[in-house]
């Protein structure tokens, strides 16, 4: 494993960068058209700038993109991995898009002969001193992905084909990011009956590490709440036919999109104040 | 404190008259047209059968029934009550009903003349060896009906007025019946999406205590699903204008809806097998 392209050089994909690059591989990306910041970020990820030729030439190339983008970059890719011939790269789609949506990118890839894998991420980018995020790979021979387990990824195969590892980060993500919405949810309705300093006693009474839950995971989804929106949408299209789970989901959505605007705030007040603890009084 | 009135000698009315009962306390109830079972159940918990004009002379008259006969009690009561004069006893109703619904109920006992207190029941029904469930008193004065602590039951008072032991009965039901609900869902959706292993190996490694709370909170759902489902009906309208928290919990009835049903009984077989800890090829 010599070269990687990742696209693009966001948060995530500039931290896995600089992972592998720590450890000696190359890492390429595109930089056409960006901006000074991201250029930046690049830079100090010892990432190198190329054309798509090139990122279709690397040994892998690391789709790592907003859920709505994963489907652009895939067409966008298609046709230089197919001249690249035997050359070509094995294409890793690692975004947070439902099952379908996987197939799709895969089919839209493979149709030019190029080998796909699934990828899942979950956790937070790598940091110095943290563990990183955890890799699944999921397709028939993960093997190809899996090694940059020995450049500092911790990468793992995933049994049951292409979009078993997109399965298990909707199901994962809809759990995490689903409980807090619940959370949210009767937070607010219990401030609004006057319920709130009860509802806190008898959690720490009989769910103590629940309420630690909330009050670590209310406040750190504020600011996260404008991105959590459109993927608990995903999660709406993971679960399909079952109307029940997508009506879950798509309160979900609702109430992240609507403490992520200006009429929210009140009730992002509220969360803080549970979270930090407040008496009923101060809330 | 001498003598309770409970209405209805049901699983868990019969069982804190069975503690109570215990405990020294005369506790009356009302079996005009019940079956053997329900006569036999209240024989077995030291129950007195005796008319409504008696309940409504008892301390305290204690409405336990399912939330859809709550007003309806209430109705029953309203005029033995009045009737009564000085002798009245205080109304506590204990039934798990949206804020909204214990206010109507509260207005209809007060019409009269009659204290009332909001009151919540949380956990199981009092058993011999196991600590009871917690009654939560609100009102201007929760007093009279937390003297029962005296006689065996584990009763608070909850701050905050008529409406505040309901919405925590509201709040705290909804996070753990809605966190059932959502991990149903999401070990339904993943399991199709070929992802159940993966999902388990993850919460697994990262998430053990929401891992055993599914493995033990699944399988124990199912039976009660037919109750739950209207039970995420109330909790939909305690919710009220919080559209987004209302989706979230029509999502909940309906899952538990279907699941109660024939149609439900491949998902439940799935649910089961999750929570047994099978392999994905066995489920």
């Amino acid at each position: 494993m010599r070269t990687v392209a990742i696209v693009a050089p966001g948060a995530m994909g500039s931290a896995i960068a600089a992972r592998l690059t720590e450890n000696g591989v190359r890492v390429l990306t595109s930089l056409e058209g960006r901006g000074e910041q991201t250029r930046e970020r690049a830079r100090a990820a010892g990432m190198s700038d190329a054309a798509d030729s090139d990122l279709a030439r690397a040994d892998l190339l690391l789709s790592i993109v907003p859920p709505a983008d994963a489907m652009g970059v895939a067409h966008r890719f298609a046709g230089p991995l197919a001249a690249a011939g035997e050359d070509r790269a094995i294409y890793v789609d690692c975004n947070a898009i439902n099952v379908e949506t996987k197939r799709e990118v895969a089919g839209v890839i493979a149709a030019g002969g190029t080998t796909f894998l699934d990828g899942a991420i979950i956790g937070l980018p790598p940091k110095p001193g943290a563990p990183g995020p955890r890799f699944y790979i999921a397709g028939d021979d993960p093997g190809p992905a899996v090694q940059l387990r020995a450049f500092g990824l911790d990468m793992r195969p995933c049994e049951g084909g292409i979009g078993a590892a997109a399965g298990l980060k909707m199901s994962f993500a809809g759990l995490n990011k689903g409980l807090t919405a619940l959370a949210a949810t009767m937070v607010l309705a219990a401030a609004r009956a006057g319920s709130l300093e009860a509802l806190r006693a008898e959690l720490a009474e009989t769910e103590p590490a629940l309420l630690a839950r909330f009050e670590r995971g209310l406040p750190d989804m504020v600011p996260k709440a404008y991105r959590w929106a459109p993927e608990m949408r995903e999660i709406a299209g993971f679960v399909g036919d079952d109307e029940a789970g997508r009506s879950i989901f798509e309160g979900a959505e609702r109430l992240y999109a609507r403490l992520a605007r200006d009429e929210g705030a009140d009730d992002v007040a509220a969360l803080r104040a549970f979270a930090a603890g407040a008496r009923r009084g101060d809330v």
